[in-house]
């Protein structure tokens, strides 16, 4: 579950609450990591008073320093029997290179193969992926050496994962990435969102803002020609935006579903007046007022009505 | 010839020399239509002193300032004469309210179709298209109502065009239009770069930013149903970056050339043994170069050194 960084913490608090719900709620065991960021206590001290307030007891701050400190068989342990990792924004480089191929960053990925909550903001989204953008510039236009990768946890394999997205305007470089790996999406995440990944690879979109999908599949260019600030030529790279509710399928690339979306792919149906239902009367009043803009409360509204009427 | 605004007009002026090569060089006829900017006779003075001093002798400003003025014969008999119409920059709403359906609007089109230069910048080159961005709201995101449009001149009929694209912004009000226009390209024109469109609905893009294509064929959406400022969900919007000499097929949709790449659509040829001239040694020491990162001005010195040898 990676998130775009800036998750509320005062508010509705939309995304943290989905990390508990999907850790156990109440029952929860999480685990906070905060390796990557230069607050130290501070965070964890934040992330561990928000959890509890959440109505999760069993939350435990964890600090590994350096990679002797991520062998430490207790902070395994813990990690072990957590239902939730949740690992704090900062620096992402520094989270990578000090528990990357540790038993920490071992004991992680076990996790999330049992099945137990990965979840991790800002940086800790971006290690979520096998190549993770470690820095970069912003500016939506894709230029040569906009961003650089590093080798990341690998939870997420076929997908490289950008952050801070429209907020720090991260286009031009996950655009760049995709160009260079095409075999892997790119998924920009927003502040306060979060990209729900079940183990059968569908992402569902939870929070505030979107999730940006770049697929490179069919994509000609000439980036590996370019130099200095040069913008890159990359044609054909499809996009999604997604907000929440929409889930999309990492294998097929296809979107799934999204609220207010009908079956994409149902073939759709010719009607004749066999199939109007005997005594039918056009309700006139109803009609005529389909004229106005409808929001999408009203169409819930009307669903709901008309499925209970 | 649409540009997306703030052209150079101090230094090599690429942009602006490329209006006067394809409008004659220095036989060439142009008028400055000013209707947009709010400027008045300083943009007007301003580019009849550019496209002098880019040697055009023959070079009249037009500033029609109501629809009545944009009957005047002597202003229509100007365009009818020239070789290239030049439309500024300033207020796209302003221009098309005073010319289009005008006798002067009508006067361009008629100059289009007989193959004078339109170009136009900022503004001007929003006019161009049928659909025309009259306002909006900058930002990545495409949101509901963050752009609006109303009729341009219909140069171009199959693409919106928006200007100042990675500048200010536009991606999300151009994705938003696109959701709500599917039958239309997006063309999304950074600041001192152009897209040369010829008769045959090849754009190519002159300057030094990118010109930035959305295609919503294949889209998915519930653009519809979204209300306030919520993100719109839009699946499938196919994007080509395309910086200088790339040229891009309006009507087909797809990449024809770039500078450093093979034609896309050549079939992949398998050598063998065969093929190798007679007394072919391998040249050990250019093999041995291949490993540093080549520059494409390298790349272009070396496959000219091969063609002269």
């Amino acid at each position: 579950m990676p998130i775009g960084g800036a998750e509320d913490k005062l508010g509705r608090m939309t995304v943290l609450r989905e990390v508990v719900k999907l850790a156990g709620g109440p029952q929860a065991r999480i685990v906070v990591l905060s390796t990557a960021s230069s607050l130290g206590d501070e965070i964890t001290h934040a992330y561990l008073r928000l959890f509890a307030n959440l109505g999760v007891q069993d939350v435990q701050g964890l600090r590994p320093e350096s990679r002797t400190q991520a062998a430490d068989p207790a902070i395994v342990a813990a990690i072990e029997r957590s239902t939730a990792v949740f690992m704090t924004g900062g620096n992402q480089t520094k989270l990578a290179t000090l528990i990357v191929g540790t038993p920490v960053g071992d004991a992680i990925v076990r996790a999330h193969r049992r099945g137990a909550v990965v979840a991790g903001t800002s940086a800790g989204a971006s290690i979520c992926s096998l190549l993770m953008v470690s820095f970069g510039t912003g500016g939506t236009t894709p230029k040569f050496r906009i961003g650089q990768v590093s080798q990341g946890l690998g939870l997420v394999r076929g997908a490289i994962i950008d952050q801070h997205f429209t907020q720090r305007n991260r286009f031009g470089r996950l655009l760049a990435l995709i160009a260079a790996n095409p075999g892997q999406l790119g998924i920009g995440i927003d502040e306060d969102t979060a990209a729900v990944i079940s183990p059968e690879g569908r992402l569902e979109v939870k929070g505030r803002g979107v999730v940006t999908i770049f697929d490179g599949a069919d994509v000609t260019t000439t980036a590996y020609t370019a130099t200095g600030s040069q913008p890159l030529m990359i044609s054909g790279v499809k996009m999604h935006t997604l907000p929440r509710g929409a889930v999309f399928d990492l294998h097929t690339r296809t979107l799934v579903a999204a609220p207010g979306l009908s079956d994409p792919g149902a073939a759709p149906e010719i009607a004749t007046v066999a199939d109007v239902p005997e005594g039918t009367r056009p309700r006139t009043r109803r009609i005529a007022a389909e004229g106005r803009h409808e929001t999408v409360a009203e169409l819930r509204h009307r669903g709901q009505r008309r499925a209970s009427s």
